[in-house]
């Protein structure tokens, strides 16, 4: 999408090798209007395909999908979590664990089960597709509950670190609104 | 606000003494429809009050935070966060450190410098207002920045843990979809 390639051009910094920092309207200070954009243009993607729920894992994800799940619909949202609050029954949770490209951890990942079905036609949504383990470990979960993943939208693809070829040979649809070829010099190349 | 108290009844669960369970659609699977209903309420009692920014922390906030920050004319958000990512530069942060009730920890929260500013007219916006001490780390973020804290609004006010009085004391406008007054033989009391 050219007013996510712009955006990235305008706003985002290359870190090294391979980080793209996007913290001033991805995953930090969020451009509301920015969301609402990219939103709009996701659900316009996935609209014909009879998804009934959205998923995603926390933090920075979860906007894009509330409002990817309003467009397509008030569609209800899930998101994983990364930790356990006291509230939570160990007996009742899908678990899987996912290694984090950003912050170097493995994090065990739940959804309680009462919000995951075989009737489920799922959309994930993350702000970043790096190396593909947060969306392995979001399709695990939903796997475990029979449910079906028919889609992945993401606001920022890094094509080169292997995630859009593991979802495209799963059959999964992938919308990014951008996808990054490499970096060069420091310079983003789409 | 009647349609938030309704929702508490017919799907919060008391746990205990003091937890109130929502995870059925505020802090786990997400009610779409009552994110967007609440978050213009939240709008409208805020909307003359020239705020320019809305700040939350992570996670269960962001929803409410991004939808409200919508409504008041796509405003910026900031979310505070909980641990740090290695792209985060320590010597440009606004740190404090907050004690979650529900999970009874200490997190340091930052907030990156080059996004809250002197000029910030902020609300805050968070799912849950408990003994307030989410609030009261945010407000000192805030306060780091010479940055004018406003309003909160929250989801759920536990009103009888404290918090609301504090904000109060402080000359903070509160909203609150739902006050609770105390929990009763496992029933909310409003």
């Amino acid at each position: 999408m050219k007013f996510v390639e712009e955006k990235i051009l305008k706003e985002g910094h290359v870190i090294g090798e391979d980080i793209l920092k996007v913290d001033s309207f991805v995953n930090h200070r969020i451009d509301t209007k920015f969301v609402s954009d990219i939103s709009k243009a996701f659900a316009e993607e996935f609209k014909d395909m009879g998804i009934n729920k959205v998923v995603t894992i926390e933090t920075s994800g979860i906007v894009y999908a509330a409002f990817t799940a309003v467009e397509l619909g008030y569609l209800p949202l899930v998101f994983a979590k990364k930790s356990k609050s006291k509230t939570v029954d160990e007996s009742n949770i899908y678990k899987t664990e996912i290694k984090s490209f950003t912050r170097n951890t493995v994090s065990e990942v739940t959804i309680d089960k009462r919000f995951l079905s075989p009737e489920d036609r799922i959309l994930l949504v993350d702000d970043f597709l790096a190396e593909g383990n947060a969306a392995l470990g979001l399709i695990d979960l939903c796997e475990q509950a029979g449910a079906k993943v028919l889609g992945f939208a993401t606001v920022i693809d890094k094509a080169f670190q292997g995630g859009r070829k593991i979802l495209q040979d799963k059959g999964i649809k992938l919308v990014s609104g951008a996808s990054i070829k490499k970096f060069e010099n420091g310079k983003v190349v789409f």
